[in-house]
């Protein structure tokens, strides 16, 4: 479902086509709490309702609402989310945002029905299973796929997407956040909180950042959000530590030979934001040796079996493909991006979520989307996207010196986002130690390791890959309870 | 039983009480030679065979022998053996020796009934279970307790066993073998494989290197040994290295904070058989850590339940042990042994071997140890240990340069003796390269990585700590299935 009041918005902003976006956003925010105070939300709300979906199990009752939000009126930007409220005093609980990275990554498909939600896609997309390990019983738990064109959101206007970059997902989301209260107004004051992994590693802080400026504008444009802090899991973040963490990582991990490890270590210089045609040939050679193993749960077995469209294998290039692309010179240019995972998994969700009859049951049939197939990784996005962003350090800086609560954690057998390099960037924000490194237990074992600094805690999930909700789900589900009850990790077994 | 020709030879030896052991065991060898010749050997070897053992489940015909070999007439030194003929035709298979480590640990306990044994210890130590991935599938394999101590091998002179270091053992090993031989002259001409793993490490090459070098004695004192070569696995082998893998394996597998990684980088020289105060000090912190997890497969569940006797935990030692056995400054010293593993399996083994209608079918039950309780490691064995080699890399080029074949494997969640070492220690020998580093594959997966030089080749198993055989069977057969007939490892999935 649309936003409510489109028709009126849409000759409004036909008027006002050559506003700043920002502008525009407050523009959006008026109309949207104009349809608030007149009680229209409450329609709204019901309307996107979901009752049953097919091939849904017996779950404990829980609600649940999908549809879109309007975040250009002008262009016909619609961002689709998918929310559960908590299975417990959903009154009570904060609000938690979970965004996949990618970028062109599905949250829905991730996040949603594989990972954290309640509801998991079955082995072969025939249903959905409830997952006892869901956040939603931590929290009101809102998944949204960011940016247009990815998953079910959808653009009007086609050159939109070539103009996708860290700060336009950042505004877009942001206009989501804004519109999306205005459709639930009764999570407004709750505790908000925002999540994801991968790629979201940038969207996540850049958000947040947003979030966190426009809470402090003085002009009143922007609606007040009750902005608690956020929590990233193997979070692509700087790339020069991320960079040299994964080359440590394949080598201490038995995944490269000590020859390209010397070779890399020799020739890259990972401050570059485009790496020489030097480095990337020594890389591909690395990004070889990971086509053979799931990079992304590196001691898993991989996935083998052929996905379900051959454009949904969005985790590792073949080794020809990285070649071709070193032109571009750089991590990202090679194709090898985070947020993607295995074929295995997508092929299942991508057979549920293009049900015609899914689809009706999400109010996902919209004209813009209706007629293109969802994929759990859009691979175009991933190519067309505009990569600017190299450190979202700046951003851990200011905000933990704005006092908001910051967690990362990292399952530890992830070869793309390794911890190595996450261990790096946390440590190079030169932060006081607050509490030392030292293991958090799990039903008697030891869950990971976490290290406290004044502003920051980095968490390890012990034996988890990328993805660590779906590795370790009762360990993810401790994570998230003490990030948001703000009761420490158990420190004994 | 004890060798058969004892009473007759022992009185030899009370008047030859001040002869060299190297003299000795030549005179021993003259003597074993002659109950060959004479045909007495075929009583023995009967007089050993293993009908069935108690809790044995039923399982394919395979002739099993079991008992012990004199080793030293005067101090009334006997090893005990365990060995079964190969699964098919072992007439026409090579004989593979199986060492386990500690020093103080058995091959029974560990290779025989937890590891690669065709007779499998259940879980509660109630019985015995077939093994469908034993390495008797490739080999007639015998295991071997060693040095007198361990196990059911006893010495009737106790200070044999202040004397013991890794000279005595080879010696003693040696001696073993050429009875052995006498006892089985069938076996004599098979091909001849040595293996072991973990402080086997030392076990192994230098017993190869005694084997090889009596083998080119010009005086017919030793019988000739079909010798080919040897495979060991996770192998402590040059302390250098080793030691520094383990401090880099801890740091990149998350197990210490950055703190105490680069306090051990300054402080420690490993170079060093002793370290210093300041260095023991630091590591252990680091023990401590891996106390919480299990170091030989950092992974895995660590058993929480008690082993069946206190002093069966040969494992890492407390943090306070640790401390307390500074003053000797070295990481034996500390009591972090590698060899032993979990107590869980070991409870299960001395639940079994100690009962006494499994000893009698074992022919266990001499006077030497049939009052002593069994044990899977011997602690008291590792405490008197005079460590004295820190590295054997001298008999590896030496034994390269002699054309044998040689085999290093590591299962890559190992933390007591991490794959990072012996990379590093395998580099050291500036070997030529043949293959490069590169996956092996098992089932469709990557079974690990291997790299091959001129003289030596080093495989690793993904995901197996350790124990390879125990963690990866599958794998493990496969790799011994390599090994032994000279076929390389699949290069293709």
């Amino acid at each position: 479902m649309a936003a409510p009041m489109r028709p009126t918005s849409l000759s409004l902003f036909f008027m006002l086509g050559t506003l700043s976006s920002s502008l525009l956003c407050s523009l959006i925010s008026i109309e949207a709490a104009a349809a608030a105070s007149s009680g229209g939300y409450q329609h709204a709300q019901e309307a996107d309702r979901v009752s049953a979906l097919p091939g849904q199990s017996s779950n404990p009752a829980m609600s649940q609402f999908s549809g879109y939000i309007t975040v250009n009126q002008q262009n016909g930007r619609e961002l689709f989310y998918w929310f559960f409220e908590a299975q417990t005093v959903p009154s009570q609980r904060p609000l938690l945002l979970w965004l996949n990275g990618g970028p062109g990554c599905s949250s829905i498909g991730y996040g949603a029905a594989v990972e954290l939600g309640p509801l998991r896609v079955k082995r072969n997309g025939t249903g959905l299973e409830f997952n006892r390990y869901a956040w939603n019983q931590e929290a009101n738990l809102l998944f949204l796929e960011s940016p247009v064109g990815v998953g079910f959101s959808y653009t009007n206007t086609s050159s939109d997407l070539s103009k996708l970059d860290d700060g336009f997902v950042a505004e877009d989301a942001y206009n989501f956040l804004v519109n999306w209260f205005k459709r639930f107004p009764q999570y407004q004051t709750h505790d908000f909180y925002i999540s994801g992994e991968s790629y979201a590693g940038h969207y996540v802080p850049q958000l947040s950042e947003l979030v966190y400026d426009r809470n402090r504008d003085g002009k009143n444009y922007y609606p007040h959000i009750n902005f608690k802090g956020f929590i990233v899991g193997n979070p692509e973040t700087e790339d020069y530590n991320d960079s040299k963490g994964l080359l440590e990582y394949a080598w201490s991990h038995t995944v490269v030979s000590n020859e390209v490890f010397r070779l890399a270590s020799r020739v890259c210089d990972f401050r570059l934001f485009n790496w020489t045609d030097e480095c990337v040939t020594v890389m591909s050679l690395l990004f070889q040796q990971y086509r053979e193993i799931d990079i992304y749960n590196i001691y898993a077995p991989k996935c083998t079996s052929k996905p379900s469209s051959a454009s949904s294998s969005p985790g590792v290039p073949s080794a020809a493909e990285a070649v071709e692309r070193r032109g571009k010179g750089s991590l990202r240019a090679m194709g090898v991006l985070p947020g993607g995972y295995d074929p295995c998994y997508s092929a299942y969700a991508e057979e549920y979520f293009n049900r015609a009859d899914v689809k009706k049951s999400l109010h996902a049939d919209a004209f813009g989307s209706a007629n293109r197939s969802w994929k759990v990784c859009n691979d175009s996005i991933l190519r067309t996207y505009n990569f600017t962003v190299a450190s979202v350090l700046p951003i851990y800086t200011k905000l933990i010196n704005a006092g908001l609560k910051i967690w990362v954690y990292s399952g530890d057998a992830d070869g793309r986002v390794p911890v190595i390099g996450t261990r790096y960037w946390v440590e190079s924000l030169a932060l006081p130690l607050r509490s030392q490194w030292r293991p958090w237990y799990h039903r008697g074992q030891v869950g990971g390791r976490f290290v406290e600094y004044e502003g920051v805690a980095l968490v390890t999930v012990r034996g988890a890959g990328h993805l660590v909700p779906l590795n370790k789900p009762s360990e993810g589900l401790a994570l998230i309870n003490s990030y948001l009850s703000g009761r420490q990790l158990p420190t004994r077994r």
